[in-house]
């Protein structure tokens, strides 16, 4: 295989000079750069993007940092990514750090070492040194640090939709399900949905909950109803918690929606699927995930930016499980 | 920040020899080794990974390649893989093929111009040439090609549990879905059911799916339900196929498993949480992802393999979708 070295002798510079030709920067004699790109040909030498990335000191990779690939809302946010980046011919160092401090600061140390020309990063630690220190850009995703590029939400409307959709329903007794506190999307959505019950000065209680985990969600589920055996209606921080409510209001021979109501928030692609098919707050994902993509490779490629601070709009989405507005009660 | 130059220079060697201590490969002396390391020391040089990749062709990226991430069975797989080779210092480059040919040559040359220490591949295409053409190992996922180092599960056993789990449950009329039909593993499964269907002398009928994918279905347990009315017994090729015709069976009016019994497969996390628990074979999907980067990591540490095709067992969940062996009809 043809190496740089030979490129250079064949045209007979120095690999400084081909090195100037492949990254395009710096000064290259016009009749020089196409004798290199002549010698290129000749040996059949394509750029390694190792050896290209050492040069240029960055590469085509996209390191891509998710809390947990196998929360249902996040494939589609890193495959929103992965598509756009792709057309423009970079690739992901992908990485899930479990909400993990020491593991993110792993993955950040690897995107590093492997110049990757940006990151996207859905964090619980967007004001780490590690990130305003990065001499590449960082696109924050679901979070947005003050100042920074991001891509994310509008939960606290999200959460206004979810209450208002409930209320509408007229459920006398709601319960809301408050996500972990430590993440702010889950509390945005929360004080949404509080706002909106408070307004209407409804009867609800509220139900903390430690993570978004399948198991914590099935025994949350079960707990929900022996405290309140009287709720009928359940304001829920995402599916997999609204998939795990109505499964035990099913179990316990409650009709949804007529006897009591159930809302989710994200809309992953398996809540359609639920029976009766679970009402949520659709988060547009996928899209997301691109237009972090796109922002990312606009501040690559140094392009003007008209915003930095994305926030995509979410949606009701009434399907089975929540009554219409007109409802008799 | 110290280049690997600085250290030569400090170590009054070659860059030759640095990178020779750098790699722990070639002959250097002692003393000179040392000298190396305390210039390293003193300049707080960590050698970049890039560079390091350049002068042992080879880094600590390993490239998965999985069809489509947002199908569920497959951030289990990749979770799986990603902890294993974590622990080991290993990360992560990414793509998703769609089973698209294209896309998957891409990505195979992005890992070679990365130069990946090796690959994992869930691919429909183990015998094209750029495999058994690269010069750092491969294990497949999902596929065993003959005589490659592969992890499966045994999707033939598999398919017979499914069918043998409807049989015991009495139904008397089975549909029996057929997976896409370029997927190897969904034809194992088919297979296996396939023939204890036959065994059984079971009336049955086949219905042919083009995809895996949330939409198609949905379209197909609509149809499955307007050709075959009487069925009383389905056996689908994955979890996401087996849900919708859960969720049709229910908007019909049907009671499961006593109106008809449904079994599906994979053992997604979402299965349990559908009302009633899906049934299902159990595919370890985690645990393959990881098995497959243990075998990844022996092979390029040199280690001895006791066994290259490695075939996980599958086993029968029995949850509320299908009947009790001993089931009265």
């Amino acid at each position: 295989m043809a190496t740089i070295k030979d490129v250079a002798g064949a045209a007979g510079v120095s690999v400084a000079t081909v090195s100037r030709v492949l990254n395009d920067n710096g000064y290259v004699h016009e009749e020089t750069r196409t004798r290199v790109i002549a010698a290129m040909e000749k040996l059949n030498y394509y750029p390694n993007e190792v050896a290209r990335s050492l040069y240029k000191r960055e590469s085509r990779l996209i390191g891509l940092l998710l809390p947990d690939i196998t929360n249902p809302f996040f494939p589609q946010l890193a495959r929103g990514a992965e598509d756009e980046l792709n057309r423009e011919g970079y690739r992901l160092i992908f990485g899930n750090s479990d909400e993990e401090l020491k593991k993110e600061l792993e993955y950040l140390q690897t995107f590093k070492q492997n110049h990757v020309a940006g990151i996207i990063a859905a964090t619980n630690y967007p004001d780490l040194e590690e990130y305003s220190g990065m001499n590449h850009p960082v696109v924050f995703l679901d979070r947005t640090p003050e100042g920074a590029p991001s891509v994310s939400s509008d939960g606290y409307t999200g959460g206004k939709l979810a209450a208002e959709a409930i209320i509408y329903g007229k459920s006398r007794l709601i319960t809301l399900l408050r996500g972990p506190a430590h993440l702010p999307t889950a509390q945005d959505r929360f004080n949404g949905a509080l706002e909106i019950l408070q307004q209407a000065e409804a009867d609800f209680q509220v139900i903390e909950t430690a993570s978004f985990s399948f198991e914590d969600a099935q025994s949350m589920a079960k707990e929900l109803f022996a405290a309140y055996p009287e709720t009928d209606g359940v304001i829920a921080s995402n599916d997999i918690q609204a998939a795990a409510v109505l499964h035990e209001a099913l179990r316990l021979g409650r009709n949804v929606p007529e006897d009591i109501q159930i809302i989710g928030y994200d809309d992953i692609p398996q809540s359609e699927l639920l029976f009766p098919p679970l009402s949520t707050i659709k988060q547009p994902a996928y899209d997301m995930g691109k237009e972090a993509a796109k922002l990312l490779l606009r501040i690559i490629k140094k392009q003007p930016l008209t915003e930095t601070a994305i926030q995509m709009p979410v949606t009701y989405i009434r399907r089975k499980t929540t009554r219409k507005e007109d409802y008799d009660a």
